[in-house]
């Protein structure tokens, strides 16, 4: 049988497997449900087969399944139930073989599983969010931070999983905001590359590579009023501009899979969108990979935004647009056997979706090489290379905002200090949104990273408060313990994290409490939008408490979104913004709070000064308007915007040459010295205005930027390119161009604090 | 000469005209200068003709003068240098002789004035805003109101308008919500066909009539975050389905002029957006009139947009695109003739323009009949028929928002009354923005208007603080006066009230004061957009001083914009909303506030809980999402909410027939019974919603609604019709279409309070 032989071209296997199939079995490709419902753990750690799965397997089969391995409140997988790295792997192997000899052509199975910030499996490393990613500005880091998730996923046999998230936010009302790049295109464009090399590595089938699944495509971080799938208000120009533009970039970069989002974009959900799915992506841009909706996406057409009247009309209108796969899989077991016979289907879309599953099980090796190694599993799957990574990325991403009178770094010298706050030792509220149980021990805190630095009996614990509940039980202990430190480390902000049975923070003695009133902290991830950017709770009032007690008071924030409190801003001698960051954040901030790493994080996104002044992205048109009656629309803090315990100079701006074509390039060359008196790594940015074109241009825009280290005294040259892919815009006619016209090119090290130049591009032909 | 006789037809007329002229007469006819600026009062009360304008008639003449009557501390026009409607009538006359007489063909000015709500000029009648006319939901009483303004606009020869505003507003943050008749398209498209049959009249060249100019066109209701001018985010079927609207409706009613919006929508600038101006407008539409840009908006192209680098690249864009009439002109004058000469603009692109504009002279009869009637002027301008005019509109458009207890009516034979606030007796305050000066005892405020229900011993006033300043100065007086009162009017809000000299108010005696220091009460108006919806100042601080005294307390707002302040709502025990009711404002809230009038004005916009959760539109889309962390999606108050001294009952709800085809109709039929004990008016609302399209459609969209009045006890059956009309949506394919399916039709006293039936669309030629 040819689609068995794998000397024989991908295509020629297709074709052969597909003509070989009957409509079940390729519906049944089509098909995603959840994996985790497909075995029940045994009392010896080996996993039985459901009847649901077997069930399955009789009936057609399936192409998919979906996180086999997930592990979250949300499936119900916990450390109790849940599997070892080592037996997540037999799972998996069990369930293949399964599929492989149980059917009637053996094809394997696709597993697909979530690693927004490492595999979300039980015991895999869990590395900083992607907004703490967008903050660190190193794609060769991240690319490696890829690297270890993919290894950590294929090594259990996923070899798919539902990253990266290449949604530009523009309102931090919403929930998922943690779980992007944050609001720069270009930078979203970088960091989609590297996270698309990073997954995928050189070649698919390798035993550390696993498919990369771009999404939501697209609007979604645009939704209206910041709240989750609402629709997104954009016209096409923008949509390309803004939104589409890490996609292409990932799609060039060889991504294998896409996922639309659940938005409507101007009354057409992306998820029928064929101009998105089709004219653009396909035609457009050459993608011939795979199209999986989002979960429920299609019953969403049904129910939600109405634009389908049965369900054979939704499955219809899916395939027609350019959906292959339904994650869950509901709708498709349902309607798309009576909408092919109503010819609401044609065979030949059947017969398309199914040769592009089949072509990615193919390129995965899937064929060849079924098996994950449970060996391989158990060493890879959270080492201590993969920890040292999670470290590296969360000091690299972690922003300084304010450091007054160089408040830090600490000494080590100090006598004591106090770590107050309801996120200085709570686990899971550091970790974010898309994440597993973890084992005991597996978390650094911030108070465990300071322990390690500063010897424990100088460390005074208190939590104060919680993030959102009134209780001010723990204020006194938390006034106390500052009062007697030197100085005081306030940790607060938000949490993403779901109710994992941990309880609560037992306001007295800090340790976990579990009682009927579980007080969630939960104001971030996904579905939990705000409509207001203030700290929650008490949190503020505890910090005006301490700040009485006019002791050095340094605030860490742990969050998923900017935080608008103006007060802090003001009274805090120093603030580092640490987003999520990850297991081993607490030895990233202490490493930072006592100056054993130089801060370097830059924001990828514009912190406002309310919430009433969203939108407000540093990159939007010229007349955007001024101000407010209540305020300016200057930000609290700008994009790339980031304090460093050294200092940087720029100069010496050079372009050349200063007139090109529309097809040739410039070189910027800039200065940058460290003329402080320590080492540190300053993100250099490059960014463009356009000064006139047949279309309005943002009046500042990032193309480039370089992170780079240097020690005190040292200078640099940077150099940056300026060609078509920086100065080219969307035009009337939706193509890209590159239109003749002067541009100031500006560097510097945030978006409002740069030097410039112009550079002059000519008629075609013209010399 | 072909062109002055008046028997030929218009563009014969036209013809004739334009190929004796040349290029600099043709250049002159698309300008408008700004008229204050051609002549000076005399002492007698003549005016003299500037030199400027002299000069602009040697050199080829001008089309247009705009504003030439407009005062207000703008254009530096006061009460003192301003002229009476008489004189005013009489400046025009000079101007426009001087213009027949000194130029070589004789071609009259087009004189245009604001009339955004009244003739903006010294001592014509001020009516309320747009929004409160929006409130109304009475299009009759509109276009009456508008047949007044024009009556006094063309009695001192204004011959057109910049009215009436159509935008659709989404963020009341913008200060032009205001200007507008809210946030539903169908509601602004019926008000807007009342806006130009009452302007208009039967034929424009009536002495009472003068051409309207719908705008802003288009989409300058969504500005983003609510700033003025700002980009609309929007896609073509959005565009089309909401903004577009409106315009739309008003172009098929007769409309002869039109103003292109100062933003940018998807990238391109309404002012130089072909799209827009010529497929949209002239060809699917059919529009023949003229398209005039907004002031400074050609400028806009070239600093602000930067889709021009040059001024003649500016002038061929708005040109090309098919702009007419330059307002304020600068552009045109300076770089019209180089564009020429350059070949950037074509000779017949010129004569395009000016025939459309000598086309809308001699439809306004301008060559037959180009002077005023001053001795009219004296009549008709704020006349006593148009005083009750302005306040029927104000009767009918302040909402009764809440009314715990039947706190209202008061009696008349209450003991005595407190009448607080900074909003109660302060003129200005009460008139919105585009208003012009105001000679003494014009304006009745709100304490007026109750000291001529109540004995003014009865009336214990104290302005108690101002809108935005934080002096606490006058709650003493204000609290004395509240506690020696059996209840308490407190009447507070905002203003968009400009400079006009007045000064503010002495916290003490509630006089004007003039000071160095003068606390402008603006807070809404063009260009002041803000942040918050919070009641500026320490008016919530008084109000909290006030509730504790213990007695009613009753809230009239003032405003041009919602208020979110959650403790008013639920410590006021009535609160009335009575946006800018204009000169007579004073007399229809004491006239509701005693039961001489019940209140039947109902929200043309949905009032929000908090700036945070906008957008907050009652028609947005299904998948808008369902909450934030903070609060749900409710409104504080739904769109069409406003209570009545009695109460109404819906009951047999019915529409024949149940089944009908895309291009027939049906009706519906509710009965509406009075309950209550007092006569009363009813805003019948009927909305509807499609259960499945082919696009996506908002859950409800109101489609038909008919204000009712009602005795005690009196039943009446209301018939609306369905059909196309109200059951298109547009397509994928930007066409407008009834696509067969289900509706749920839904009839009821707002959007959130309806009873509902279904209506069946069936595929067309199916029976």
């Amino acid at each position: 049988m040819d689609y068995k032989n794998a000397s024989l071209p991908v295509d020629k296997r297709v074709a052969d497997l597909l003509c070989r199939m009957t409509m079940e079995e390729k519906i049944g490709q089509l098909i995603q449900p959840f994996g985790w419902k497909s075995y029940v753990k045994q009392e010896d750690g080996t996993v039985a087969i459901t009847e649901e799965f077997m069930l399955m397997m009789e009936a057609g089969g399936i192409g998919s399944l979906y996180g086999t391995l997930r592990a979250d409140p949300w499936t119900g997988v916990t450390l109790e139930n849940g599997l070892s790295p080592e037996e997540g792997a037999e799972a998996v192997n069990v369930l293949q073989r399964y599929a492989l000899e149980h059917t009637r052509l053996g094809i394997p199975i696709l597993f697909g599983e979530e690693c927004s910030h490492g595999h979300m499996a039980v015991g895999a490393t869990v590395f900083p969010v992607p907004l703490l990613v967008g903050s660190a500005w190193n794609p060769e880091l991240y690319e490696e931070m890829c690297r270890a998730v993919a290894v950590e996923t294929r090594s259990q046999g996923g070899a798919v999983t539902y990253s990266p998230v290449l949604d530009v936010v523009r309102d931090p009302r919403w929930g998922r905001t943690e779980e992007t790049y944050g609001e720069d295109p270009y930078l979203a464009g970088v960091l989609a590359v590297a996270a698309v090399k990073g997954l995928q590595g050189q070649s698919l089938d390798s035993v550390d590579s696993i498919a990369a699944t771009l999404k939501h495509f697209t609007g979604y971080g645009s939704p209206e009023g910041g709240r989750n799938g609402a629709p997104a208000h954009l016209g096409l120009r923008e949509l390309h501009e803004t939104d589409l533009y890490p996609f292409r970039k990932a799609v060039e970069a060889g991504a294998s899979s896409i996922m639309p989002a659940y938005n409507e974009i101007d009354g057409v959900p992306c998820t029928s969108n064929r101009y998105l799915l089709e004219d653009v992506l396909r035609q457009e841009w050459g993608f011939d990979g795979l199209v999986i909706t989002d979960c429920g996406a299609i019953d969403m057409l049904q129910s939600g935004h109405n634009t389908a009247a049965t369900g054979e009309e939704a499955v219809a209108a899916a395939v027609k647009a350019g959906v292959d796969m339904e994650m869950s899989g509901g709708m498709f077991r349902g309607h798309l056997a009576p909408a092919l016979e109503q010819n609401a289907v044609a065979a030949a879309e059947l017969d398309l979706a199914v040769s592009r599953v089949l072509t990615l099980k193919f390129r995965l090796g899937l064929f060849e090489r079924p098996f994950a190694d449970p060996a391989r599993a158990k060493e890879v799957i959270g080492s201590k290379a993969h920890k040292q990574l999670a470290r590296r990325m969360a000091e690299e991403g972690i922003i300084l905002l304010k450091n007054n009178s160089r408040t830090l770094p600490l000494s080590k010298d100090i006598g004591s200090l106090a770590v107050i706050g309801p996120n200085a030792h709570s686990p899971y509220n550091q970790l974010g949104d898309y994440t597993s149980p973890q084992p005991e021990g597996q978390i650094v805190t911030v108070l465990e990273g300071i322990r390690r630095q500063l010897k424990p009996e100088r460390v005074h614990y208190a939590p104060g408060c919680r993030i959102k509940d009134g209780s001010r039980e723990g204020f006194s202990r938390a006034l106390e313990a500052a009062a007697q430190a030197d100085a005081t480390v306030l940790v607060i902000g938000g949490s993403s994290a779901r109710d994992f049975g941990g309880g609560t923070i037992d306001l007295r003695t800090g340790a976990s409490l579990v009682t009927d009133h579980v007080w969630s902290d939960m104001d971030c991830g996904e579905g939990i939008d705000r409509s207001t950017l203030h700290l929650l709770g008490v949190q503020l009032e505890l910090a005006r408490e301490l700040r009485k007690l006019g002791k050095p008071l340094i605030v860490v924030y742990i969050n998923g979104r900017p935080v608008t409190e103006p007060w802090m801003d003001e009274q805090a001698d120093a603030i580092l913004e640490a987003w999520y960051p990850g297991q081993e954040g607490g030895n990233a901030i202490a490493d930072i709070l006592f100056g054993e790493v130089n801060p370097s994080g830059r924001l990828p996104l514009t912190l406002p000064k309310h919430v009433g002044q969203l939108p407000l992205n540093y990159n939007s048109r010229r007349t955007r308007g001024k101000r407010y009656l209540e305020s300016d629309l200057s930000p609290q803090y700008p994009f790339g915007f980031g304090l460093s315990y050294t200092e940087f100079e720029y100069s010496g701006l050079w372009i050349e040459p200063g007139v090109i074509g529309p097809d040739e390039e410039a070189l910027v060359h800039v200065d940058v010295s460290n003329v402080g008196s320590l080492a540190g790594a300053e993100v250099v940015q490059l960014y463009v205005s356009d000064l006139a074109a047949s279309v309005t241009r943002p009046e500042l825009a990032l193309k480039g930027f370089s992170k780079i280290r240097l020690q005190p005294g040292e200078r640099r040259t940077v150099t940056f390119p300026l060609n078509r892919e920086h100065l080219e815009l969307v035009g009337m006619d939706l193509r890209r161009v590159v239109e003749p016209g002067e541009f100031m090119v500006r560097v510097g090290s945030h978006s409002a604090s740069t030097v410039s130049c112009s550079l002059t591009v000519r008629e075609s032909g013209v010399q």
